[in-house]
């Protein structure tokens, strides 16, 4: 339905705050798509679309949402700042909950910029009927969670909806962190000849939601991979002489190890070239992924990272992460180069290779 | 439905994280209760009883999140993180939408505090099917007020869930501002004697919210006074020889200009008398307030702050408050007295005096 100006009926009487609508313009395709749809949550194509399309423009210059963790100066310092929210459905899983999640992430985001987190905030956002007992142990797994990290969670916010308005429970954790001296970390910094190292199995934390979304046995349970790699992070970077060895860091979350090989070839300009032989996915992750359909290389994780080091420093950094428990897997799986800047190619078994590339969407929603 | 250990449904499963549900213990009367009702989100008295009962021992000792704002110490200096999630009902109402008032209110949590802010976060959760256009205006609303205020928002994230598992959109926005030396605020530091200042009229955004929603038409078009108040406290910051005379600064949006005189008093152990004649209550608002059965004393502001001042030094921040549009309103409303510590007394035009207690619950859900 449509009035006289041709407007939706959801766009009527938004130009409260002298922002006509009409005036309101997005590149297409964005604006063919009309409505949103899961995908654009997905951390693939369209969420990428998304942002460039309308979050950029809207918000202007001054950094812009495009990269998990923004840095900002003070004081002769830097900190760095990032949020994430949690909708990750069901609530409770093999091996955690929303609430480690929404810590973790957080505390991930923070470490992949390279900074150590110092504060946490939680916002929460329930349905009217949630039951008292299932925020109090979610709750109590946030508190655990930020206390094994070593990070407070220093201030909070909780909103009700009624019944049918949200989905018993989401989270918002936004994260402040210290950028060490040196530290100089970013998908732009990937240089060719850089060695990409990941910190372990991928695949288990989305193998783990889906198994228990899908009511399948798969023989063996996956249980989440959800940690904290703050700590990883800083051995990593004292492995080094100078920790600007670490060019780049990233958590793979959504849209898995593709979705972060592709944002940093793309950003830096680079090649990526992965062995997929190397690449670290348990038996029980790889027939899981067959049996529902799903890439494993596409698959969420909540407690690994994607590491480009300087070729001359990754065996100290593989070192180093191989002395904690959270890197105990860490291998090369692959390299920058010159060639095919902004893709990333496999290597496959055979010998022959293939573009990798992102999903439009997501595989799996509502994952994290 | 109860399983043989006798736990409910949603609770099966969630010993996932090593905590077991039996073991977490609620004191009354929250356990009681059982199930979430709208009015946990209401800024009242179950408000605070799920943040002193749930959320603060779940979290542990480390500040916790009882107020609007965390200050945190960084090389030297003081940073304040805030955050805040947005679910308001419609999404636009008169003089703003949902993206002015999650930037603004975060920006006024952090004025709070005595911060100046540096970045904002904002965290999106989209349902399925919203049409893209409404999203690009209210990010486009949030750009704009985000520049009005001088701050950028400098990362982001966004999540979709299916139809039906939320409300159109809500926002969560975080934010980090730096403390200037020698700013000591916080509910604690309210003294008997103390001048109560407010900015300006109040109940504004309220009732703008509850004109459209219940669409009522009461002659006159209430607005929002959605507004950023960082630049205001700046100013009273700067009218004093020791910015330590300004002992309180607190927006009052949920809740009320009594939910946060209530919430002063009960933290300092000081009383506070407010003189009702003085409180600046525009005709609008009261004839409103008044048809919907509502105290204006109680309802939503999101672009007024109250303080709590040094006598000797109230006509020096009152004369700066008054220097600025968003100030021009200022007034004394009363002071702070050793009498009746943690209560709020309201002086009544006819001379008589009454206690004033916060709702249960509140009186106007998803106003913010």
């Amino acid at each position: 339905m449509s009035d006289p100006a041709g407007r939706s009926e959801a766009t009527r009487g938004m130009d409260t705050v002298g922002i006509d609508p009409s005036d309101w313009f997005c590149p297409l395709p964005l604006r063919e798509t009309k409505r949103i749809v899961l995908g654009h949550g997905g951390g693939g194509i369209l969420s990428e679309e998304l942002i460039e399309n309308l979050f950029l423009p809207a918000f202007g210059s001054a950094g812009g949402p495009s990269r998990d963790s923004a840095v900002l100066a003070v004081d002769g310092g830097r900190i760095a700042l990032t949020t994430d929210s949690y909708v990750v459905n069901p609530l409770f899983f093999p091996g955690g909950n929303i609430g480690d999640l929404a810590v973790n992430g957080t505390v991930n985001d923070l470490a992949c910029s390279g900074a150590q987190p110092i504060g946490l905030t939680a916002g929460f956002i329930l349905e009217e009927g949630l039951e008292v007992e299932v925020l109090g142990v979610i709750a109590q797994t946030m508190g655990k969670a930020a206390a094994e990290a070593g990070v407070g969670i220093v201030t909070g916010d909780t909103k009700v909806v009624g019944r049918g308005s949200a989905d018993g429970l989401f989270i918002n954790t936004a994260g402040v962190g210290v950028v060490p001296d040196g530290v100089r970390i970013g998908p732009e910094l990937a240089r060719p000849g850089d060695h990409v190292i990941v910190s372990g199995n991928i695949g288990e934390h989305g193998v783990a939601i889906m198994s228990v979304r899908e009511g399948i046995d798969f023989g063996t349970t996956v249980t989440t991979d959800s940690a904290p790699l703050h700590q990883l992070v800083a051995a990593m970077l004292a492995a080094v002489p100078d920790p600007g060895a670490v060019h780049v860091l990233r958590d793979p979350t959504r849209g898995g190890l593709v979705a972060s090989a592709v944002e940093i070839a793309r950003t830096a300009g680079v090649g990526v070239e992965l062995d997929e032989q190397r690449i670290p996915v348990p038996d029980t992750v790889a027939s899981a992924c067959s049996f529902l359909g799903l890439d494993p290389l596409q698959v969420a994780n909540e407690g690994k990272l994607v590491a480009f080091v300087d070729p001359a420093h990754s065996d100290a950094v593989l070192a180093a992460m191989r002395s904690r428990p959270e890197g105990a897997g860490a291998v090369v799986i692959g390299r920058a180069v010159e060639e095919h800047p902004g893709m990333v190619v496999g290597r496959t078994p055979f010998g022959t290779t293939r573009v990798i590339e992102r999903e439009l969407g997501e595989q799996l929603p509502r994952i994290c």
